[in-house]
């Protein structure tokens, strides 16, 4: 077991992460036309990085009383990221500050207030504590090679976990739109039942608006109408542009004179990061060691919790940010990640602000809105196709040939498919054949984190944005993610007409559709199903919530050799690296 | 010119139809299966009837201080349907109370109240006389064969009045939507702000969620998901569905507990039809005589207008439930339909009650539907294609053998048809190829109106539905309406991607597409703009605009001797059977 050779994996990682280095900035900064193919994808990713931190950044800042604000979730993103795509080992994985970190913030501060021995003053200094201590076992574990036990979790657990975090997004967005109808936390001045009703049901026009346009914008490329321009640029800038047009939209009433109650719709309330609530954290420092020491050594409690969730979802998000699918070409580091990791958590502690860590769905998200940079060699096929008169049999091999020499890969047959049908087929085999002609590179990663910094100080532009249209995008993130899922895919099938199954087919999302007897993909689905569900059921347990990590790491025994005894086609359907 | 042969177009209408009266009853009551396959349609046609009468009986209402109401538009839309639907020469023909209607009995209701000769008292027995006399007018007009004119309006005729129907429903439903923002008219208790901001955005809900659901649940043929029947009922009801549906969930919030203000959302508000308020109207009789003669003979002036407007509206409903692409095999009755229209005004003037007339978009809605009886024949190739396995040219063979044999009629050549492609496509071909396997009958009508008939002591139930769900049901009507109006095909053709075109080709909606030279289209669809703009222009102008059938009386010699001089492909764009 690698755990006995100490720092092999974080200097195995390291070299070879040094040796692509310098490519993934060449890579990244191509010639003019490659780098404003990565600006697309970049403003996408920015907004699904912050939009989501500063909606956690309210919670934060409502569970601490202000100690904590979207100024600090903000800088903690900012900073990470910054750091992840100068000096970390996958610079595609996203980091930020993610829902759990919120929730165990919220747990310590009600204990912080009710110790007599802490009290709010040593809440900050004594979450430094727990960092410390958090770090310093991330190094540990970075140290000892614990992510070895990551190519032990198959695409089985990555998709039940993608699946758990787009059930909470999407569990969010609902428990918001529901929170726009209850009287704001703040102050208790619009109590009255109308100001409630109206600003919630406003709420629910500017949620549905966004998610309905932001899925409309997504698929541009396929709209019938306007010009290729017009339609490849909907659909790669759709999503940001539908945050500013509903915004916008939102401030329309409140111009129509006193029309409407003040503060409809509720908007998002956090403070500047030069207000004197927000910028003096750092200050931290000063009070370390006013902490009683029996609470120093306390802190080693949460900080086992925390680094334990780190440890795991880091990994994850790393590995679902280069899932095969992605075809990526350079090494893994998720020892070195963790390391690196290790170091942030502690920089986050001293400077008084909630350490971030991966993300998901961000980093798939990150990898798979660079995937869409094959919509270039798409149209060149496209094209091909559209002028094409010879057989359907040449044409598959024109194509297959041109596909192989604009990726410089050598490509599964095409002959199987049929391109005699309109287009928008041909386009969805064409997306299904193209590999992701997709570089790693660092520039988009640095540059959307850069981005993240200047919402810092972008607070009073922030501040114009109605929450209902953060839940709204939640909704959105958690729908974006599933598609490519198998265990979605499967589940859809369970719904599936029996005479339009060959659609999921054509579709080429679950290739062992055709060898895989459908009791056994059936058997196997409702499996994932009841093992989400209790995993679900877990995040709603108070503290023990953070502990669902425990859940997914006994996923390794199961799938190792319990589920094998009852699934002879596990093969097809859950590739293990181990078994092949 | 048929004018000089009184009685003539009558007489052959009613002789034409006589011979097929006992089959209109025949094939409608056909076996079991048959009539259940008219339910569906009926149901849907019920509601397409019903929901616009209650809404201009709304408008009626505040109109004339509630002399008429929502109770008289319904009893008058259901005695004129059943007469229709038993003695009516065009048994598809769907009669009702129309805007237009509504509009004049405003002007009237005004007119009256300013005149110290006529005064409110005198106001419906006034009326009776202006029905009397349009009724006189119209009689005249079906003996003399004015109905000879219908065959001088082509195709483009009907699609600009189509359009214009079409854009005058979405007009009512955005005035609605933005209505639900202002007081109500009935009282000023609810005038605060917030008030009426929380009903217009909880309608802005309603209207959007309405139309929404409505729309996808028309498609639900193409669903992937769900079994074959589930699909088809949704399908076929649920339009109806969704109308209980959000009626439902707008009596949640009201529910819970006086969280909203209240008569939120406003809901529809007519007197139950034995109210004191509607019952007295067939009373007129008695003040007939009351009416100062120089009234009695003023009522000429809007008796001819009113004239005018019903002959051409009838009409063209008429000649717009039997296009030829529903290919019906059973003789055309406008002289006679006028003749009964005539009657019918005579009648509802009598009875104190405003007269019903043919009605867009109902009545071509109303073949549609019925049209829609084809899915069984489709569900049969369907069928057939699925399971096959030998090659394109004999599948196609196969198909047209099958098609010939079920609809009794020689068919195009399919061999053009690729069936190679997925079956939603496939669907979409036969739906393109398949006749109207369509029999006239009068039942659905019959029904359908006894429905109506039902809802005038319905109406307890009827004020459940938020007046949003209306609005939201216009833009439904306005929207289904336009599929399949060449001038609206064309009119997208404008905004197609080049490279895209050809599935306007394929949808098979504008056959002459590979023949007409794009410029001669555009040319052509840009004078149907323009026009259309004229007449959407007119209704603008208070009283003028009952004129607009002038309008569309000019378009014949525009067509017959000034179109053809610039548009030479007008033949194959606008077929004209006088000129074939």
């Amino acid at each position: 077991m690698a755990a006995f050779h100490p720092f092999r994996g974080i200097s195995r990682d390291f070299h070879g992460r040094l040796d692509v280095y310098g490519r993934d900035w060449r890579d990244g900064l191509k010639a003019g036309s490659d780098f404003l193919r990565i600006l697309a994808p970049t403003t996408y990713i920015f907004f699904a990085s912050a939009l989501p931190v500063i909606a956690f950044g309210e919670q934060l800042q409502s569970d601490t009383d202000g100690a904590l604000t979207t100024a600090h979730s903000l800088a903690s993103t900012a900073l990470c990221g910054i750091l992840q795509s100068l000096a970390g080992g996958q610079p595609l994985l996203v980091l930020g500050v993610a829902e759990p970190t919120v929730i165990m913030y919220g747990f310590m501060y009600s204990f912080a207030k009710k110790n007599r021995g802490l009290g709010l003053p040593l809440f900050l200094p004594w979450m430094t504590w727990v960092c410390i201590w958090t770090s310093l076992i991330l190094f540990v574990l970075a140290i000892f090679n614990a992510c070895s036990l990551i190519n032990r979790f198959t695409r089985m657990a990555g998709e039940v976990f993608g699946s758990l975090i787009a059930l909470l997004f999407m569990q969010q967005a609902i428990k918001g739109a529901i929170g726009e109808f209850r009287k704001p936390d703040e102050d208790g001045l619009h109590l009255d039942f109308s100001w409630r009703f109206g600003n919630g049901t406003l709420g629910l026009v500017l949620s549905f608006g966004f998610l309905w346009t932001a899925m409309k914008s997504r698929r541009a490329r396929f709209w019938r109408y306007g010009t290729g321009f017009l339609r490849g640029f909907i659909a790669d800038y759709g999503v940001p542009l539908m945050v500013v047009l509903w915004t916008a939209i939102s401030l329309v009433p409140s111009r129509s004179g006193g029309e409407i109650p003040s503060g409809v719709p509720r908007r998002i309330s956090s403070p500047d990061a030069w207000s004197h609530k927000a910028s003096g954290n750092w200050l931290v420092l000063q009070d370390l060691l006013k902490v009683p020491t029996e609470f120093i050594f306390g802190a080693i409690v949460p900080a086992c919790m925390i680094a334990l969730l780190y440890c795991f979802d880091h990994s994850v998000a790393s590995q679902m940010a280069q899932q095969e699918d992605f075809n990526l070409q350079k090494p893994t580091a998720y020892h070195y990640d963790l390391f690196l990791l290790a170091a942030m958590v502690l920089v986050c502690g001293l400077l008084g602000i909630p350490p971030s860590n991966g993300v998901l769905p961000q980093s798939p998200m990150h990898t798979a809105s660079l995937a869409s940079l094959k919509h270039l060699l798409r149209e060149k096929l496209v094209k091909v196709v559209d002028g094409w008169n010879g057989s359907s049999q040449e044409l598959s091999q024109r194509l297959q040939e041109l596909v192989e020499k604009e990726t410089r890969t050598r490509q599964p047959n095409l002959e199987s498919h049929d391109f005699t049908c309109e287009v928008e087929r041909i386009e969805k085999h064409i997306d299904a054949m193209i590999p992701t002609a997709l570089d790693e590179q660092r520039v988009s990663n640095l540059i959307q984190s850069s981005l993240v910094g200047i919402c810092v100080v972008a607070m009073p532009a922030i501040r114009k944005i109605p929450t209902s249209v953060l839940w709204g995008y939640f909704a959105f993130m958690s729908i974006e993610s599933l598609p490519g899922n198998q265990f979605w895919e499967r589940f859809k099938l369970l719904f599936t007409a029996p005479n339009k199954r060959y659609m999921a087919v054509e579709e080429g999302h679950l290739p062992f559709l055709k060898v895989v007897p459908f009791k056994a993909i059936i058997g196997f689905t409702v499996f994932q199903l009841v093992y989400l569900a209790a995993c679900f059921g877990i995040t709603w347990i108070p503290i023990a919530g953070v502990l669902f990590p425990v859940l997914f790491i006994l996923l390794i025994p199961i799938r190792q050799f319990i589920l094998p005894k009852f699934n002879s086609s596990l093969k097809e359907l859950d590739v293990a690296t181990y078994e092949a």
